[in-house]
């Protein structure tokens, strides 16, 4: 098997989330890292290529010139993974497009809804494979939930109780210059929104990816509970499905004690079904009027689209990282594809998963701009 | 020590809490039942004031011969419990207010905002003692939440997750019969609010009981997802209290698979907390940047408040019966003052926590009809 | 119905079980307290009744005089609980057997295993009811448990897993006047065992009750970690059950940070079964192959046995008080069958249960001290 | 960073664990795979070093020529992963022993004690880096446990509770040719031990690697509860530390719904820890007469052994790969070591573990077959 030339922009030393993309890029033995501009500061970006094993002749300290290069030589990277701050990811990600690169993008998709339809309208026309790294769909038993929802277990879904909770945030330690948080509360870098973006595009993207559902309104109320901080830090909101549906949606950074609690509870005319991020590999499914069922990854209970997601066997715990690996790994199987012009779907959140999260973001703020009310997502 | 001498109305064969209110009366062995209008069907009554114990000819078939009767007996009983559905709660109060008797009162308080400001008038120009069971405030691990609060532990309180789950309303019972469903399906009988009224307003007293703050307003977006059901079945409800934290509350009666999951989650600058009914009698604390405790009932970490309300030693746990005789003990503290002619406060919840559950049940039904928009809880 | 009308031996105040015993007694309304011995100290005896609201006329200070007299009465008690400490049970019980009351005895039966023969020999011959407080199998879900093995769910038992620990003896606090821990530490008062004789009793009836199996060999290691303590205070026990199924008990009064941790667990060639009183409300059933169930007290998957031991729905917990007052409220039944001269059995431990649990102490004493080899538990 | 070069014998197609060593040694990219024999069927040996990407010149059929041969290349293998059933382990680590290659060995390291002493005397003479992959000791949790008692966190510790269960062995698969089964299951595969030596060892190594303490005897009863099986599948052990601290050791692979529960917990005269392996990002601490803690994996109450050993923040599970792939790391330190000619060591476990997981095995199957009596571990 060929693997994947991969290239990468940000990511340098310190950030917690290039070195994330690269451990999930390697435990499948699918890519190779063999490009990057990991840091607008060349010294910085040259020092991390060092370490991370990338040739000092491919470590860039500019994208663009990274872009136009990887794209003319012979072994050029086949797709650039962008792990920049936000406002940068549109006008790194149209560099790489023009150059015929395939593209792994994290989330929020861009810092604005304008950057972000005109980007997908370009992805579209290139024809090439854009990734949102939704990692949190990736793990194996959030693809339990999605084929059981699918099989009809939950029969008509009717709740949704979504959370996204952290206290990193829950004092202003931008103040005093933690690398992560200044420029997750910079307007400028973040966007319009603060943890409705940064985590709140996650639980709002992972109840549409498990229930198959569409929010078509939203109503929001955000606060800023630190200091200075103009962009939210906590919000409340409410979300209206397609179908009737109902939902509620916590996103909060400063809810001291919680650690990374992504967590969605759904429930329908048969049954309910919960799931925790922090407890990745359990899945409680309570079909209505009779005893709960606890069904663990790779358990007795787990299906095909879970096993397809799972590397080793149950009660061997799975993270994080392997998460984030499989949309890697259904990654290379759509690049693939490509190479061979084979059609191909899976079910990695591609540009228009993206865009919906922008729209999320983008309509949430609004709401709680005019006072809480209701704001359609539908356009 | 004398015993109460207690009457009940309500409560009859097959009624859930008439049960609970005679166990939670007898555990502390402060009461003694002996009158009755347990029914309004009088061979009911009589047999279920047989099957009891209670003295025949002190067994009524109507309430308001009972309140004559029993307020000119020389040993006529010193309280009522009203443990009927909730439309009887403000015309049963009357007469015994009238007689001269205590009352203990099941929530809410009554069917309409309108009969609690009267009631609550009523009760205060009466100087008689006027418990409401918001029996799950009677927990102990609840008491410590409280305590830890109002000691500063959480700092200012920023955010606040409420829940009150269940699944017994997740098909349509009530057209099979199910009694309890029956009346708390029927706005003749339970009034503006469905959900909201059963188990809502023990949630929203719960929030203000145990962080010591007030709602000043409420966005409430209400579902009857139920067939020909026309209240409340599940209900996404935003809070904003004075002091500038912000709420959600989620109560449902069709969440498949929730038995009586009532769960309170509070944040401040310096901590969390988190708590469910279900288990009790453990309290989770978070102080921001240490590890997190876990607070057993008499266990350790449980402080004075905790432990008055407790009745046996840690890992021994006590439930619902044992809370809600808290709130019956303390009844009985308060009618002994009474009776002795002294001061004294405790934390029963009373005729105004009551009315505040009937603004909080109106203002959430009048948000809900004009769009889920806003609503003060003010007045 | 007519009540029991119920004597106490031991008991009086700051003793923590006469509390439970008389709290067991009331919750169901079966039981009038009309007498007690509650002391050997004239006084302490004469108060603690006097607080309890035993007539002083039927308080004594002498369970002799107790048993002579009210077994003379014309209302004398139909029935006496013993809660003295270990050594005197025998005698007591002896003294009601020849006054022809009814006993509910706590455990240890005794203080020695002659004492225990002796006893059930006294029992049988006397007709009376004997039942021995072995209240774990009074909780609603371990008679779940026990049905679910009957009705072949495990299939054949293979491995029971045991454990009860404690921490509250984990320091010497005997030295310290601790009134629970004096006698509990004394071979006078206790008997040949110290945890495994206090705790380790509940455990062992425990997994007889649920199984139905018998165990007929054991071999134990016991220690005294503590100071100057001479009877155990943590033991690690091995048990052979008729069946063949292997099992391991440990039991320890010095396992810092557990509280009450008694808890079963049990596999079959079919399936497995996990119970901790901690959380007693919550039976975790995991057949093979399939994914694992929670089984809630009076919940979807509960059975007829549980049931008939529950008082209030599901998800309201019940707690220790409540599975205590089933062998109360089961040994009414029991008082009631004789006086009509029916027969009658039910799930309450009687005499042979508590000799059993006093022959497990006299073995697991007697291996520990020939070097913890293998002693039979057939004679 | 110049990569180490692995070879790898054992662990073709449908080998579970081979797959677990390749992304264990890919994740912190210090591994390339480059040699192997992977199978001892030479077109199942090429079409797995095909499938993973080895070079077909360095796709060995046979260990023997591929440790003469890559000891011999000038950019031979620097390390060989050993993944075969036991009882070849000895032979193939002599192999590359002689050719000078370091060696990362399976656990349990032999098959028979015996081999385990030649091995252990070979390891020492050679000079040379020797790891067998108690993955187990890799978590970060288990290090945390480890420095906390280390700091005196848990006082002297008394008593140490172990299980290792799971329940794929339940019924006879190795009747239906289920691979893992066959071999686990045959003494001449797998030596004396069935469950005590696969995973029997692993939690006899890790009480000794957290607590420091080491076991000086045992007692074991052991049973076949399957079939015509001759090597056990539960085990019931008791232990004694030298410190005077009592163990019991619980190992089934018969247990029903238990799927890979690796379970320590640990008390002390100052406080209890408790970790279990299917929850491996939380460590319980109770220090005596405090409220409990949850520790959790880069939270706040980590210290610095566990931090070393994570990659991700807390909140974002860490698994079984990742603990396994901290052996594979510190392995890569110690070779580096070795290469520079420093002095290194760390926590990675020696050939004296893997030589004193096999005295173990030994001793328990000594011990009952002489009637489950006590044995020495000492020699």
């Amino acid at each position: 098997m060929l693997k994947i030339k991969l290239g990468m922009v940000g990511g340098g030393k310190d950030a917690f989330i290039g070195e994330v993309h690269r451990m999930a890029a390697r435990l499948d033995n699918r890519y190779e890292l063999v490009a990057g501009a990991l840091s607008s500061n060349a010294k910085r970006a040259a020092q991390s290529a060092l370490e991370i094993g990338i040739d000092k002749r491919r470590s860039y300290s500019s994208y663009k010139e990274m872009a136009a290069k990887e794209g003319k030589l012979k072994s050029g990277i086949d797709a650039v993974a962008i792990v920049t701050p936000n406002h940068l990811h549109a006008d790194v990600a149209k560099e790489f497009l023009k150059a015929g690169i395939h593209i792994i993008c994290d989330k929020p998709l861009t810092s604005s809804l304008q950057d972000a339809e005109e980007l997908a309208a370009l992805v579209k026309s290139s024809g090439l494979v854009f990734a949102v790294t939704y990692n949190y769909s990736g793990y194996p038993m959030v693809r339990q939930a999605k084929e059981m929802i699918a099989d009809g277990l939950l029969g008509n879904v009717r709740v949704v109780q979504l959370e996204y909770a952290q206290d990193w945030l829950a004092t202003n330690i931008e103040q005093k210059g933690q690398k992560q948080a200044v420029w997750r509360t910079d307007p400028k870098q973040a966007g319009r929104g603060g943890a409705i973006g940064d985590i709140g595009t996650h639980a709002f993207h992972l109840a549409e990816f498990i229930t198959g559902l569409r929010a078509n309104s939203l109503l929001a109320d955000l606060d800023c509970f630190v200091g200075a901080r103009t962009l939210d830090d906590n919000a409340n909101i409410l979300l209206h499905y397609k179908n009737g549906a109902k939902g509620m949606l916590w996103v909060s950074q400063i809810a001291s004690g919680k650690e990374n609690r992504l967590q969605i509870r759904i429930y329908g005319d048969k049954g309910g079904l919960e799931w925790a991020q922090e407890d990745p590999n359990y899945l409680h499914f309570m079909p209505l009027g009779e005893s709960k069922r606890l069904i663990t990854r790779s358990g007795s209970g787990a299906g095909p689209l879970a096993n397809a997601a799972s590397r080793i066997p149950s009660g061997h715990p799975e993270g994080f990282i392997e998460g984030f690996a499989n949309i890697y790994r259904e990654t290379a199987d759509l690049i693939e594809a490509h190479r061979e012009n084979r059609e191909y779907k899976n079910l990695v959140p591609d540009v228009d998963d993206g865009l919906r999260g922008m729209r999320f973001v983008d309509k949430a703020v609004t709401s709680n701009q005019a006072g809480a009310i209701w704001q359609s997502l539908d356009h």
